[in-house]
């Protein structure tokens, strides 16, 4: 399997992937000139242990390479952790690329992300962030019906904007961007993958950008079973 | 000076600089363990060396930090520049650091950028990117006019979300973001700020991000004259 | 203070830095677009906060600028955090910078590292790696002696290569270059510095580094005293 | 073909790689949504135009993975470029990983790179850095005879202090480590890989590193016939 359908219009693909678990192995094991060919329960205790201690620099050398079609308040929230959180957080940016789409470029018809009624959500009890329970279907709808009419009338402008010869870099300034979707290539190590799907599978993440962590574990962890599993059981267990 | 209006409600402010022409210098002549107290022609002569032959490392280590306020438009191409552009095209996204507002909490008002009735411009003859010539007044005063409108619009939306119930991150989806105003700390190293100048004061830049590129200069150039001379000078020569 | 001096004649010099404890707290803060002036017990519970949960990207806005004279083992141990450890385990390479002298020019008569009679250390029992109690003080003085004897005739070695016109490229092949002094400058953010910290101040590190993580800390520590604890604290109780 | 022998005792060993010439063309083009599957002539200009104008993200997405046996002063030339060179002179680290064999615990005899007596190099002429002519066999054939008889003393004292119990760390301050030979894994980015190239083929880089440009050269161009082709001659003419 190589593609998962994720919101309304939106999807993860997986482009390429290079190495497996056992790359893992061979590159911890450069020192003694060992190299594996099957993995066996013996590397598969090393992998715990590389996990466990922090030693991640052998998980940068596998690689994995996605085409992700996502709202853009999506592809924001990637790019801080690409950006900030990772430089941060522990991954090191290193062996992360990332080309994306620009709508300064008229390329193609602009695309919204619309929640349907029963997917709007209300402001969490006792924090700052996040969501919490699901509003009712009638007040859902009539948002879904409200933001439909909005995004049509900002496209109707953004277009009458064109046809006056307004140039497409301050056209766009009529779209409702944050729902707006947007088009990667992403090409990051396992071990950036994996923090990743650390902090946004976590129940505080923003649900939209939840659906995406999930559908990268689903395309990556038959990949790499034995790594993934140790990555994340042991960032959760650190932020515990 | 330390603060540069930029647009109708942006700024640029430096924050805090380190190190001066000097500091280049005394780097690149580790090996020789000497060091300079002060500026005389020998050492303008390195970093014209440095800066033409492209050994740029000495100049990561003076670093500068600002506050910027802009349209997220802006920073999104900043931050392309940061991650894909500024990774592929030559300066490391070493030595960069950045924390940017977010619009999953309600911290302030939404404010938004409107280009004024002289401001629009219009799609450029033979390129599918940039923009041409400043439409008339009588278009541009119409644009401004709607986009106003469909700015009040959106955030009256926005706020009746939020009066309903809907978490904020969301409510969001209403708003014409890719003109609403982002705040950001950027700390970057003196190769970073220079190959973003190199980039962003071309013609070919988007004017808006083009104003904040001439504010970045205009704070920096008096603190690193001869550096910020020599790169990107040699810059604006590579790719000529 | 700006110099402390480590094993027989290396040392560690403050060049320059930049912000302060505040800083940290404002770039956290830049959401809110509140901007403090003075440190107070909120935002002391702000840095410990952002150091437990990881949040650790406003500490990238404050750096540090050293020189470093130490043996070659120890850079290339200090390199290898920065290039491999530094990516996988938490710190991003971002924010650092490093210039270094070279062998390949003829600059300096080369110095080396030599242990005392009483430096020597064991290996130690239950690990392949580290080292054990220190040796005898007649092993020990043996020891000391050879590796003069050694180092002066690899240095007389190299130094007829050179007479004989070998380039220095070549003629270093006769060094024992493992002990000989390099220096360098490094420029990093708070955050990798800390990261450097918690990894070489353990006690499985070498004694060598350890040395020079102990010069960084007497410093460092006085100039960011809040952060520095936290980060370092915070790093302790991980990897317990 | 996936390995190449370099030196007297080192080599190159291609271990994996991900995507192709068309991997580039698609990242470029993720803004047009449309896919090649097979490579034309329209492709090849795409590419050379995105060599030529220093958009080099696209290079990021594709991915070689390497085993390399040579000696220490080689590794850290490597390094710096990694490090230092790299993050100044347009790589970006990013897409680079590195795991690499360490003295610190005995897991295989030592081996020393010794020059041949027709290998010897003079010092150059009219430069501070690399080297001249080759030396005369007699002279060289003493270099070499007297480089084996300092590396059999140095290995022996080692293997002493091993013997009295002395640390590893610390035994290893009698081997001559400038020529001993090291192993690691490389996993960089075609862009990464090309900008080592146009470094390390060029006529002052050490002789011994050019060889191993030389090895990669040999195995890569083969697998991105066409990116390599247009970025080792764009770099090319811009340091001319």
């Amino acid at each position: 399997m190589s593609f998962v359908e994720v919101l309304d219009k939106g999807y993860v693909r997986l482009v390429n992937h290079m190495g497996s678990d056992l790359t893992v192995v061979n590159a911890a094991r450069v020192s003694y000139a060992k190299e594996s060919s099957e993995l066996n329960e013996k590397d598969i205790r090393l992998i715990r242990f590389l996990a466990r201690e922090g030693h991640t620099s052998p998980f940068r050398h596998v690689i994995l390479q996605y085409e992700i079609y996502a709202p853009l308040m999506v592809a924001r929230q990637w790019w801080k952790y690409v950006i900030g959180a990772s430089h941060a957080e522990g991954t090191g940016d290193s062996l992360e690329a990332w080309n994306e789409s620009s709508r300064r470029y008229i390329t193609e018809e602009p695309v919204f992300y619309v929640p349907g009624p029963d997917e709007w959500r209300s402001k969490p009890e006792n924090s700052k962030q996040g969501s919490g329970e699901v509003l009712s279907a009638e007040t859902g709808g009539q948002l879904t019906k409200e933001l439909i009419d909005y995004i049509e009338a900002g496209v109707q402008k953004y277009e009458a904007a064109l046809q006056a010869g307004v140039c497409a870099e301050q056209a766009r300034l009529f779209l409702p961007a944050y729902g707006m979707y947007v088009r990667w290539y992403w090409t990051a190590s396992l071990q950036s993958v994996c923090h990743f799907l650390s902090q946004r599978l976590e129940h505080d993440a923003q649900k939209e950008i939840q659906s995406y962590a999930k559908a990268i574990l689903e395309l990556s962890k038959p990949l790499y079973p034995a790594s993934i599993h140790e990555l994340i059981e042991q960032t959760k267990s650190d932020s515990e």
